[in-house]
This record gives C-alpha cells, sequence and structure tokens, in this order.
C-alpha cells in the first residue's frame, strides 16, 4: 500500500508548516507509515483531476489505491482508526479522544480561520482593526475553556497524546505568531511539548524541504 | 444502556431545530435508539456540572453510563460506528461518509456561523453589510463546489444515505432563511430530501415540544 497525499507546490506560508498537509505528514510519522507527495500547484487546485479528489479545491488528500480521502481531521481519523499511535485501544477512550479532533476543528479553528482572512484583507479596511478586536474576543473565549480543562495535564486527556491533541496543536499553532497565546502559558506549553515530538520534527522538515526545493528552483 | 443528551432549556431558534441537539436527535432515530434528555438553562451551560461533560459550556452532550463525550460530529460519528443505519459497512465508502462529516463542519460552517454572529451584532454596525458581503461571497464559494459535487445525486456518496449527509444537511439549514439558497436549487432539494426523512420528523417534533412546553410555562 503506497499512501500518497497532497500538498502545496508554492505553500504560502514560506515552509512554517501552517498548510494543513503538515498535520497529515504528522499522524503519519506518528504512526511510522511511509507516504508520496503530489505538489499541486494554484493552478492545478481547481482542474477537474484534483476536484475529484477534493470538490472545495483544497489539500490535503489522502490516497491509499483503496481510497480517496480530503479533511485533514477525516484523514487522520482514518490513519488512526487502522493504525496505532494515534487513538486509545479503549473504545471509551477513543470516542473521547476523537471528540478533540472534532472540537479542534469545529469549536476553536473557525474564530482563528476569520482572524486569518482578516488578516488577509485590504489594510486599509476601516473597520478591520474593529473586527479583529470582536473575533479575537471570540479566540479568547475559546483558550480559556480550554486552558481550563487541560489544567496541567500534559494531554488532553488521561490516555496519552492522541490524534485529538494532534490536531488541537495544528490549531492552536496558527495564533502563534498572534501575541494572543502570551496570556495562556499553559497551552503554549502544550504546543511546546507536542511539536517536541519526534513525529513533529520529522513532518516539519518534510514540508520544509518542499518549500527550500521551490526556492532553489526559482 | 440509556442515552442522555442534553439541549437548551429555552432555545433561542424558537424550536426551528437549528439547536446542535438536533442533529444528534436526527442520527438517534435513524438508528432506532432511545434517548433521555436533560435540558440546560443558559445559567447552567457555565455551572462545573456541565462545564464536566461539554468544557465549552455548549450543548450537545451525550452520556451512555460508559462514555461522556461532547461535539455535535464527534457524537454522531460514536453512534454511527456502533450502530447500522449511519455508516456503511464497506471500510473505504464508511471512511468517505466519515470525510463529508468533517467537510460539513471544518469546510462548510464556518463562514456560515460568521454570518450568523453578524446578524447578531449591533445592526447599526456601519460596516456590518460590508462585511456581510465578504462572509456570503466565503459561503457562496463552498456552495459552488458542494453543489457542483452533488450534481443530480440524491446523497453526497453513491453508497446512499449517511451520516455524511446528515452533518451537511443541519450545516446547509442554517442558511435556508437567508435566500442564499435560492441559487442553488439542487442543494434545497437535498435539504428537502434530507428533512422528509421519518427520522429527521420525530428528531424535529421531539425538539419542538421542548420548545412549545417552555411556551406554557412562561
Amino acid at each position: 500500500m503506497t499512501i500518497t497525499i497532497t500538498a502545496f507546490a508554492n505553500s504560502p506560508d514560506e515552509g512554517q508548516g501552517m498548510a494543513r498537509d503538515m498535520q497529515v505528514r504528522w499522524a503519519l510519522e506518528e504512526v511510522g507509515l511511509p507516504y508520496a507527495v503530489r505538489l499541486v500547484s494554484f493552478d492545478e487546485m481547481v482542474q477537474p483531476a484534483h476536484l475529484a479528489r477534493q470538490p472545495f479545491g483544497q489539500i490535503p488528500t489522502y490516497e491509499d489505491g483503496t481510497v480517496t480521502l480530503f479533511e485533514t481531521g477525516a484523514i487522520n481519523l482514518h490513519i488512526g482508526l487502522n493504525h496505532p499511535g494515534l487513538l486509545p485501544d479503549d473504545p471509551a477512550a477513543r470516542a473521547r479522544a476523537i471528540t478533540w479532533m472534532f472540537a479542534a476543528q469545529a469549536t476553536v479553528e473557525p474564530p482563528i480561520v476569520e482572524l486569518e482572512a482578516s488578516s488577509f484583507a485590504d489594510p486599509d479596511t476601516p473597520w478591520r482593526a474593529e473586527h479583529e478586536a470582536i473575533v479575537t474576543a471570540r479566540i479568547r473565549k475559546r483558550l480559556d475553556a480550554l486552558s481550563a480543562r487541560l489544567g496541567s495535564a500534559d494531554w488532553l486527556e488521561a490516555d496519552g497524546f492522541s490524534a485529538g491533541d494532534l490536531a488541537m496543536v495544528g490549531v492552536l499553532r496558527r495564533v502563534e505568531d498572534t501575541g494572543i497565546l502570551d496570556d495562556y502559558p499553559t497551552l503554549q506549553a502544550y504546543i511546546d511539548r507536542a511539536t517536541a515530538r519526534p513525529a513533529f520534527r520529522r513532518a516539519f522538515a518534510a514540508q520544509r524541504a518542499v518549500f527550500e526545493a521551490a526556492q532553489t528552483k526559482d
């Protein structure tokens, strides 16, 4: 079984690992599965070949010869359900880990993506700062709840690191450069703990290498 | 095994079935599982007893004596993985159905929730219309892609109705009153097809009864 994922040929994040292929690479590294990468340009992402894999024209996708999937969360859940290393064996613990995968994407991420969308807006938009303050308050409400639940624990559930932590840290990394996390030292420590994992480091280096290779070509 | 879910004691949607317990009720009806409902007031939602179940102070939650879960998607996935009626048996088809559960919540819903958040803002906010136009364009981009993929099919995958359709229709119903769907007749037909299902009708009636009982008490 050869796994192929898709990633940006030219990631707009300049190798910072903010593109969503980072999380799938990380999951594959956690379970020790090798993978190939098909790089797609922004032009290719809206062509029929890619839209057949990803109807919304995004990355990442996952193909293993048996199934083609999209959505970071769905891909990582599929990997976790089929390979040890991302989800606990106990059914209740497994369901709780999966709950955090959904919480990361459906509850914590949306205001963070909204803040990013705002940062792409015209800087002269007169209401940009006002809107960003509203969205930042929404992000803080989520982070207040998350840090209260995490407390002084290493990971979100007592069963240890899971795909739920991977998803949550994948989302939290998106506000690392905003200063918001200065008020959440335990969440910053949680990110640091997760990103120190060898699987994260390998995944980060792999996506970074794509950016560096693209630079050399230019 | 008695399943207990939580729902708003006083739903702000006045019985329209927009609160997220609607989707869990629907899933439970699809698989034929009875359930009890614990109604929580807005005060109770931020108290320790509820926060222990739902760290973000939201509804719905799910308890079955073995596991306590939150997040609509995670709850419905748990139901679907453990009871026939929501997910195909074939592993590849099952993974594709789960992909649509994540797509509904992580890709289609966020701009829809952002539009709702805007509708709660002060109507005198001078930039409200401009912001709503931006968000509406984002919603349309998702609906363009979704309607292109759905085509003339009844459901998102050839395997038939799944928890992925349930999640997607749950999200699409949130823009039914905006007029946006006038431009997407196949998506409106998709909603109509899903909400005509007996399981949806039973779930809708059950949540509606909570609203009506609360009215009588006032």
